[in-house]
């Protein structure tokens, strides 16, 4: 929710402004990371009902307002709209506000534009609502930003009793470069989860995931709307080995002996690199190559997160 | 751009609706990225005009319509856009197109609102303008979606000289807990950029960026409006040793001694574990637990991306 994420942001940039230290008023702190843990919407609760608009107002000097439980009429104009936005503005700055937060159903998208004439601008949108952000505060708006990366993810299945890994050519590319099968994570996806489904999906066999081998992030990528990517590649040990590939989105799926993967011209730097990494793994045991992975409960949601590190000895792991 | 971003995973998407096998539907592939790497905004030129709005037609069967190209009247009513989307959808339709993507000016905002009459949703949204998509092919959408994640880095700055760690607890925290310094990646910002900038902002300490030492992916991440977060941890060699931390972030800030840190309970789990291994880097090499970093060229982009895994030895690396 976009106030509960304001607020957690907030704290340090606001208290920022009281520091003396040259570095501060960036604003950009660890203390957002340990306070988005800890905010919850709950704080979201006292009603700032003066001006013309009501808006919930946090404790670190923001108001969140939601156009769907204003009561507005539906067909509210543009010119009404702005009529109330500015009133209430006069008085959020009267009353010391730092930020105001517009969350914005679809249906009454035309309050955006009355509001981008006030100065807010668009800070994120998801299928039936945009949220819109503007900075009351002194200096440059210090609120936070959206989602920056997608993730990517392929899995490189190494069959160890044959020393071959599970690779894939794309159709209709240019060069015809064996590569290891892969997609975007979808939203609230696994590394791992994915790893598996893509090479299901693109070769029809079935996986593991065993870790995590490599990663790499590229900014500006093209397919990502402007924003970054974050590749990852994880190692995966086969559970089914025939070869069922989709024939309209791969040319070849093959069985590659690791050692001619290293070697071949026909393929990525990225994937020449893994399958270097791979063969140094299955010489010498993947203990050489492996980030391993562990389940962890979040301390304060008591969700579980995945944490990958190096392996540790085990006097050292608990 | 968001038709550039369509047309590049779109590819599989449309081919994968005449693939036999039972897993393409899901339309999530290897292509995809493939795909996002080889395809221009130059495949965009074809200008579909035949129906009451102009958009531009990509090779995977997609228009893309940019209000602000369109010569549309600034004050068009929303039952006059409803009326041209209207028309333009039958034709389009008609065509066999198989998605609209809509980027919309926020001083045009109202046009969504009639949009989302005809079955768009947001996209997404970044600052002055949203955009709207509407699937019109077979079947569920197949339309990529926007940024998954957020990115935040934490530096563990190590004194090798001493065994000390330079450590942070946050203020108004209810539990004092020893923590890296870190904070949320800047739009753009390589990974240990961040790490060095945070480290600086809160402690005073000038660092240089050494390892990748642990990643955790987390869901539904409070502070991330909804997205997924990941949570990288750097190792860090000092340039500076004088602290100057931020009081309005910061409780204290010390330089701790990392057996100290592995032991202590005023810690989080994660902490603790990136403890043990600086430790045990500390005392057997830190190849033992680092991921090296090297910037290699974009195969398609020319751009340079950042690569992290296990060392290799000299003779498998080049």
């Amino acid at each position: 929710m976009a106030g509960c994420a304001f607020t957690s942001r907030l704290s340090p940039l606001v208290r920022g402004s009281f520091c003396g230290k040259v570095c501060c008023p960036a604003g950009r702190t660890a203390a957002v990371r340990a306070f988005s843990r800890a905010v919850t919407c709950t704080q979201l609760q006292r009603v700032q009902g003066t001006g013309a608009l009501t808006g919930k107002v946090d404790r670190f000097g923001g108001v969140t307002v939601n156009l769907a439980d204003t009561g507005l009429p539906a067909d509210i104009s543009e010119s009404s709209f702005s009529g109330l936005l500015r009133d209430s503005l006069v008085q959020w700055k009267a009353d010391g506000k730092v930020a105001v937060w517009l969350r914005v159903p679809i249906s009454l998208s035309r309050c955006a534009a009355a509001a981008s004439a006030h100065g807010f601008t668009f800070h994120h949108a998801k299928n039936d609502h945009t949220v819109l952000a503007l900075w009351l505060g002194e200096g440059e708006s210090r609120l936070p930003g959206f989602a920056t990366h997608q993730i990517g993810v392929a899995g490189a299945v190494v069959d160890e009793s044959s020393g071959k890994v599970l690779v894939v050519q794309d159709r209709n590319k240019t060069k015809n470069a064996w590569k290891f099968p892969g997609g975007l994570s979808d939203p609230g996806e696994n590394i791992g989860a994915t790893a598996v489904r893509e090479v299901f999906e693109e070769t029809g066999v079935r996986s593991e995931f065993r870790s995590l081998l490599s990663i790499r992030q590229q900014h500006n990528h093209p397919g990502a709307f402007g924003m970054s990517d974050m590749y990852i590649i994880c190692r995966l040990s086969p559970l089914t080995y025939e070869i069922n590939f989709c024939t309209q989105e791969c040319l070849r799926c093959e069985w590659l002996d690791l050692g001619e993967l290293a070697k071949t011209n026909d393929t990525t730097p990225i994937t020449t690199r893994i399958a270097r990494l791979l063969l140094h793994g299955l010489e010498h045991g993947f203990n050489r190559v492996d980030l391993t992975m562990e389940e962890l409960p979040a301390v304060y949601s008591g969700m579980f997160y995945q944490l990958y590190h190096r392996q540790l000895p085990t006097t050292l792991k608990s």
